[in-house]
């Protein structure tokens, strides 16, 4: 997909709400005539002589025939999401209405939208950068609070101006430089080596900061890869139902909101938890057993997190300390948590505390303690960085990008160290500033548009 | 769910538009507060300070904390659907902003909306009668272009105007004869007899017109139960795949448009027809074999249009006029469908269009001749009425209500027959009137409103 100029000057629909029956739909359009073609059809007053950012009640005709009776929102340009003319039509919820509505519009020269075309239009014509289109996205599809507030920090521009003060710094250096090629016979240097080293390793601590950040956004974005290990009587299941249902209880208590839940995912103090199912081993499998296993080992290692869980009624100290050691040895963080205590065997929990004092001790199916080991968990997820409102990177091209970035700036540390020439330094800093300005859009391609936007839904 | 009186100053909040990942979600608000609440959270301008049926682009934030960008729409009572305070808030369509939003204002005072309140709240306050607002939902609901264009006509308050009309002519009568009642010893006549009769007779005629149209009103709704009819291997499935397929094409055309497809729902010029399997007929069985088998029979009964289907390379003369005599004496109105054109019999074809000039000749398979099937089947239900937009009645409630009113109408005339006194004559018209108002919701009880808006969507 890619949009040719003119494709740029149509005026485009699409049902900006979701599909479905609801008490009220909204159709979008974006263009040049958007003003003009619903004039053609709306009966009430003309749309023409209305002011931005008003509200008009009237009806939706083809030829004598109502449509539906609507609300006409009106925005001229360039106060606009896009920055073009836009009308946005709230008519009643109903897909024959909604078909019935396009289909006229179209009629009468409009077209379909693309996926992400509005978005697309609003960057383009400069109401934000890349990062924050892209962040427009990530906004709608977030689902905790952790990947709400990483969204909306880059839609706001945060992680777009850190990127832009970086490349500034750059530019001033890369115009120096280059301007000593034009001046190479008189040697002349007006930009002092030692100052751009300074710069290029600043640099790249902030990139490498940004890199290691992406680690925490990913787990903000798609969740804390979790697993429960534990033999197939220590009350996996029961621990996941119940940190489940009570998520469902939390949220399920206003009417008409209504959230779905997947399976594996809990959402524990605004961060989602993604339990992976280790070849079973939330059912009935031994994982701990199995460490040695190399598969099971290797699913095990891309946990961000375990909670080992044990019976109190049924396991003795020698064989926790023993599965204790082989956590140990994975190098994945994990939780040690007893299950059972109403059950336990006789001095198992004294002991316990005495070598494990780090111990969480619960009851799955009385739901007892489960708040400490909530406590627990989000503590072992390091998010004060999040907390701090700092910069995260959650974005894999934006990842792809810093990375490049960095071995670009490595070059240029290299050829500062070997004394190169001032064309290749002047090439690598130009590689820099290329990698830095594809996250925000000043480097763009049309492939690159056409494939972020194509990710995008409709009517967006 | 009835409502009190102090239910009834709440600020109500609802999702207005469907569940579900879209590109925007619409808040809806109704209330005294709506707008000082929506002030209360929302940056970016004073909101009390702006004129009614305008936009505002702010953030919503919960302390400091932003939730979202959005739009603020501004509806100043009484000129709003509820003719109350109305603000809708348009945020970018994410369930997590949704909750968010909609837990904010419950914290601030806002109760969350009961299914239909909005809806009850504009009848409440005069903004449409009742049978104005059960058409809200049922235009909603509509999903053909007819069963839209009833929804719309009784909208916009076209049978509301005929009920009403009738019902001020009665009351006409009613005033005057009651007031004969003041006069009983005076032995005056304000209202003539024979002018009632005149009048309760008309009237009779346009309430059983209307009664009648229920019949269609509940096809226009509900889908025509229609029946393929035919030995197994007559190609029944292969039609209705072949006319379910050509709706989809038609329909699917439009990105971002699609629509839910009941599989044995079809739409044919407008109209749905609904295909109903008596007893796995579609499948495997021979239901024109069966029809002496009395469920099969009665279920072959509850069809208005049946398609009589059969296989021109396997069926002769004989079996066709055994069929076609059987389906007679059923007394629903069918369509003789000759299928495999291309396969047929020597002789067949000549045979049929002599003895059965009115065979439609098709070839299910090729989709050949599907379009003359179509037309034919549109004629054969008349919808005539319809099309010439005579009111039609598509609600069950109203049907009752009619049925009543027509029953009182009835002891009317029966009591001028039989020349009762004036207060049986008096007593017969306000039951007639009552029932009459019971459609409009000129009379109503809380039990009625509430068992109307209680099978409406939340949000509306």
């Amino acid at each position: 997909m890619s949009f040719s100029l003119a494709e740029r000057d149509d005026t485009i629909i699409a049902l900006a709400t979701p599909q479905g029956v609801g008490a009220i739909a909204v159709i979008r359009l974006s263009g040049k005539n958007a003003i003009s073609l619903t004039n053609q059809v709306f009966h009430g007053k003309n749309l023409e002589k209305q002011a931005s950012h008003t509200i008009h009640f009237g009806t939706i005709r083809d030829g004598d025939r109502v449509i539906d009776e609507v609300l006409v929102s009106i925005f001229i340009a360039p106060k606009s999401f896009t920055k073009e003319n836009v009308v946005e039509i709230s008519t009643h919820g109903s897909s024959y209405i909604i078909n019935q509505v396009i289909r006229l519009f179209i009629k009468l020269g409009a077209r379909p939208a693309k996926p992400g075309e509005f978005t697309q239009r609003a960057f383009l014509h400069g109401q934000f950068d890349l990062a924050q289109a892209e962040a427009v996205a990530d906004l709608i599809h977030a689902d905790s609070e952790a990947s709400h507030a990483a969204a909306l920090n880059q839609m706001r521009g945060g992680f777009s101006s850190e990127i832009q003060e970086l490349r500034a710094q750059l530019i001033h250096f890369a115009s120096m430089i280059e301007l000593e090629l034009d001046f190479t016979e008189e040697d002349v240097e007006f930009a002092s080596r030692d100052d751009l080293r300074v710069l290029v390793e600043r640099l790249l601590r902030v990139v490498e900061e940004l890199i290691l950040s992406f680690d925490l956004g990913n787990v903000i974005k798609n969740g804390v890869p979790t697993v429960i290990a534990g033999k197939p009587n220590a009350g996996k299941s029961t621990l996941l139902n119940a940190l489940l249902n009570e998520e469902k209880a939390i949220v399920s208590d206003i009417a008409g909101t209504t959230r779905d839940f997947i399976e594996d995912e809990i959402n524990i103090g605004g961060v989602i938890f993604r339990f992976i199912d280790t070849a079973g081993l939330r059912e009935t499998t031994d994982a701990i057993e199995k460490i040695g296993v190399s598969r099971t080992q290797e699913k095990m290692k891309t946990a961000s997190l375990i909670l080992y869980l044990f019976d109190l009624s049924d396991t003795d100290l020698i064989e926790i300390n023993r599965d204790i050691n082989k956590l140990e040895n994975l190098g994945v963080p994990f939780l040690k948590v007893a299950n059972k205590t109403d059950k336990a065997k006789e001095n198992i929990i004294s002991e316990l505390t005495e070598k494990h004092p780090d111990t969480i001790f619960i009851s799955a199916g009385k739901k007892e303690n489960l708040d400490s080991l909530k406590a627990r968990i989000l503590e072992l997820v390091n998010l004060d960085k999040f907390k701090t409102g700092n910069t995260v990177v959650t974005n894999i091209r934006h990842y792809d990008s810093l990375t490049k970035t960095r071995e670009s700036l490595l070059d240029v540390l290299g050829g500062l160290d070997q004394e190169v020439t001032n064309d290749f330094l002047a090439m690598d800093i130009r590689r820099s500033l290329h990698f830095l300005g594809e996250i925000t859009g000043e480097i763009t391609t049309d492939d690159l548009l056409a494939n972020i936007f194509s990710k995008f839904c409709i009517g967006k």
